[in-house]
């Protein structure tokens, strides 16, 4: 069994307006020196089942298929045993 | 400047209903070796005008007040120049 973790972000050129909400209640709080807050996702998951050498394959294709949007989003994944 | 990753998990014995959905759909795709999936959140964030030292403590602080809610959710950060 293999733990994997994703990790999902906007691309850089769409807009973060969720970051951008949480960025000025951060300066409204005093933290004026945040700058460019970008929120993403992630996923934290145990893979059982598949061969070590299938697996990036098989968390590509969960990505693209599910778990991201790649028209907006870009992900990566590590994997630890 | 530097550059912040705030990653805010929901605590182990906190029920992930959405880990949980997105787990099921993952097995209705045929991922069935998917197990105990947990979703988080992300910030990454550049930081300026405070010094290198005080930088943790000050992120620290915005979690607690803003980016998390410590009663049920971990967090952590990574901090590079």
């Amino acid at each position: 069994m293999a733990r994997a973790r994703v990790i999902i972000t906007l691309k850089k050129t769409i807009m973060d307006a969720q970051g951008q909400t949480v960025e000025r209640a951060l300066h409204d709080l005093g933290y004026s020196g945040v700058q460019n807050l970008r929120i993403g996702k992630l996923g934290d998951m145990e893979v059982d089942g598949a061969p070590r050498e299938q697996l990036s394959s098989q968390l590509d294709e969960m990505c693209r298929k599910l778990l991201a949007n790649p028209i907006i989003e870009d992900f990566r994944f590590e994997i630890e045993e």
